[in-house]
This record gives structure tokens, sequence and C-alpha cells, in this order.
């Protein structure tokens, strides 16, 4: 309860999360800008950008390699990655938002230092140039926030050594909500394909409205919630335990958090 | 001498503004980089990158089409322009300096609104999405510079309908230091292939130390000052005017600003 009331007096922050497949069509990223910029009060928007990624890869003569879902980043991957989430995604969603009269500033994890990586270290699978988050600056994302600024987030972070590393967009946004929850009454808002959490794959409509740690080992034991859900879930615990008010995962379409599946 | 003691007043911020042949190699960007962090005081580094976007445009089968030293940035072109400037080159400058301690910020015109262009008026030539600058926040970057924080400006703005907008890197430093005239007493250094002005062009050795408007009309009366010398003087002298107080044209690897060419 100390908790609650200690966070009701805190300012709200809204931390949206989208997937490449949104901001790299630009019917879906009009839609998407206009309903962020209706977002009231501070917020933060963390994009990826995978696809456009692969396509530029393959323009370039570069291959692609996936494994578990996650991209292998050499020297060339990385800076494909650097110039189309850094560049072209980031920039695009920078002036968009501009155009809507939303503040936007567009950063990596280098910029300002706000997240500090490792490279990930090399055990069955050599990821390459890949960061696993080590430190996000709130504060100073707090003192950019409080003078009305909105970050608009990159999937990529630095190594403190020069270099840039590429970094889940999924981390990222959970990690600067765990960052800004000590400023900020913090809900942290994953949008993805569906409607939210599904109690039955086959059935859109059969959003799990709120999901709590029990109900959560409850619903996989009986294999109704599976597969990638389960990580992201996960994730969304973390952040929760780490301070952040709510994580609501719900689809691109529906970010006003009146919808989706709430996990408190 | 009332200005003379006024600017003394404020605090000292140098801008340096390095062409995209300096960036592009790891060499000369390494030494730039170590030179650039060994500048005492508050400072801003705005870059090219001309070269490395010529590359990649190639590479993706885009022929670079220039005009008058001009891109022609068509919507293909400054796809690469916002991959290769905002992405590519920005955030490797920037890590890099993050590495020697500089805690650095990338932007363009369109991050935090920092400068806002009119879309180049079609006359002779359309040159595309090319931006003439017509605003710069000063307020904006003097604040973030007050913060401790080190801009790296992209040769990138926008035009607050939403799109980004090619823009000469020489523009952006003259009109981000007139811009941040009223706050600090800054020091404008433009970096190109010579010492300075040379008296003789066969002679790298015959760098003019100083000149003001009476000198720099004589010498192209004379004949001694020519070509692209003549608009590159313009802007510095236009900068002067409007509160910048002093402009020094050198080479890369004189950055310290004990070299080159004073302008006052």
């Amino acid at each position: 309860m100390a908790t609650h009331i200690w966070n009701s007096m805190k300012t709200k922050l809204t931390i949206i999360k989208v997937g490449g497949k949104i901001v790299e069509e630009e019917a879906t990223l009009y839609k998407l800008l206009d309903d962020f910029a209706g977002i009231e009060g501070s917020k933060v928007l963390v994009h990826g950008g995978g696809r456009s990624a692969t396509k530029m890869a393959a323009q370039l003569g570069i291959e692609s390699k996936m494994v578990n879902g996650r991209r292998i980043t050499d020297a060339e991957t990385l800076k494909v990655v650097t110039m189309v989430y850094g560049g072209l995604v980031n920039k695009n969603i920078v002036a968009g938002l501009q155009a809507r009269g939303v503040n936007a500033i567009g950063l990596t994890g280098a910029d300002m230092n706000v997240i500090l990586s490792d490279k990930r270290p090399v055990k069955d699978i050599d990821y390459g140039f890949v960061g696993d988050v080590k430190q996000v600056d709130g504060q100073r994302l707090a003192s950019l926030l409080q003078t009305g600024i909105v970050p608009v987030m990159a999937p990529l972070t630095h190594d403190g050594k020069g270099h840039i590393l590429n970094t889940n967009a999924d981390t990222i946004a959970g990690q600067t909500a765990i960052g800004l929850s000590p400023y900020f009454d913090v809900t942290l808002i994953y949008c993805f394909e569906k409607k939210g959490v599904l109690r039955d794959e086959a059935d859109d409509d059969s959003v799990i409205p709120a999901i709590n740690r029990q109900q959560f080992a409850e619903w996989v034991r009986l294999g109704v919630i599976q597969g990638g859900m389960i990580p992201k879930l996960e994730n969304a615990f973390q952040a929760i335990d780490a301070g952040v008010s709510q994580v609501i995962i719900t689809a691109a379409n529906a970010i006003d958090g009146h919808q989706g599946t709430i996990i408190r």
C-alpha cells in the first residue's frame, strides 16, 4: 500500500514499445504516430526495425543470420542496423512526431550514455556485436522528460569502448521502464500482433484482461500460455518487481492503455 | 568595445566542423576524436559524410547526382543520407566520443526541433529534399550544453511537416554558431584540407594568419583568394556579423585554435 500511495504521487509516464512491422509501413506508422501524439503526459517510444534491416542487408548482399529469433550481428550487419535503426527508422519517427507537435528526440544508448551494455559473451553461439543491457541512466532520461522532450529509442546501445551494440527492443523498453520507475509512475505497453495474451490462440477475441504471477504459473501449467509469450511475460513480471506500476500487452492500434492484458 | 567586454563574460564554446573525408577513415577519425576530446569547455561537433553516402548509394545501385558540388536528393537518396549521416557516421562518432569520456549526443535538426528548414524552392535546379536553414533553437542547445552534454550534429534538418532534409554541414555549423552566440562566446572552426587560407595556392605553408573584411575584399580583388574559398569566407564574415566571436579556417589536425586563418 505504501508503494501504491507513493506511486500515485509521481507523474505518470507511458512507455510504448512497437516492433519493426508497425514502423516500417507508412499506413501503420502514421496511425501509430497519431495515437502516440494523443497520449497525455510524459512518454517514451521504443521501436524495432528488424524487417527493414533484413531488407537493407539483402540489398547490400549481406546475408541475415538468425538464431532463436535473434540476429547474428557481425561487423557488416552492425553497420546495417546502425544505419537502419539509428538513422532511417529513428529519424523518420522523430520528424513524424515533430510534425504532430511532439518534441521528440532520437536516442541510441550511446547518446548521453543513456544505456550502457556488455557485448554478449560467446558461449554456444557468437551473437557478434549484440548488447546485454548493464545500466540505464534513468536520471538523465528523467531530466529530459521533465523539460517536455519525448525520447524515441532505437534498439542500439554501446559498450563504452567505442562500439555500438545491437540490442533487443523489448529489453530496452523493459530496462528503460525500470530505470525511470524511481522518477515516474510508469506504464509499459508492449505492442504486438494480437490484442493481448489470448486464452485461445485460435480466437483473437479471447484476451485475458489481467494476469498476476499466480495466474501466470497456472496458465503455463495448463498449457494455455506457451511459446514466445512465456519470456515476454517473464520480462513483464520482472519489470513489475523492479518498480514499474503496470505492464500492458496489447495491439499497436490500441495503445491508449484501456485494452489488452494488464500485468500487475 | 562593449561587445568585447560582454563576450568576455560569457562561457567559451568551440564549434568544430569537419568534412566527410576526416570522419570516414578510421585513422583520421580517431585522431580527430582524440583532439576534440582534448578541447576544454563547452563544444559542438558538426560532421559531413558525403563520401560514405556516395559509396552507400553506389552499393544500393543509386546514382549520385551532383550539381555545383551539391547533391540532388531524391526520395531514394534521402533514405541513404538519413541512414548514413544520421545513423552510421553520427552514432559511430558519438560512441567514439563516449569512449573518450565526452558525454556526446547525436542530433539532426529534427531532434528536439533544434534546426528547422525550408525545403529549397525549385528554380533552375530541383535539388529535391534539401533544406535551407530557417531557425536554430539556440536556447534548447544552450540548455543541453550547460548540463555538460556535447552535441554531435549530422547534416540533416527537417521541415516540421514530417520530412528530413539533407542540409549543408558548413551551413549547419555557421547557423548553429550564430544561434548559440547570445549564450556563449563562440569560436567556430571550419576544418578543411589546407592549413588555412593560403596566400599562394601552391605553397601549403603560406597561411594568411588573420583576415578582416577589408583585407578579404583586397585579396579577392588581387585574385589571391578565389573559387570555393570566397563563399566559405562570406559565411565566416556573416557569422561574425551575427555575433560569433571568431571563425577559424584550419586543417582537421589543428583544431586547438592556434593555427590557421582567423576571421574576425
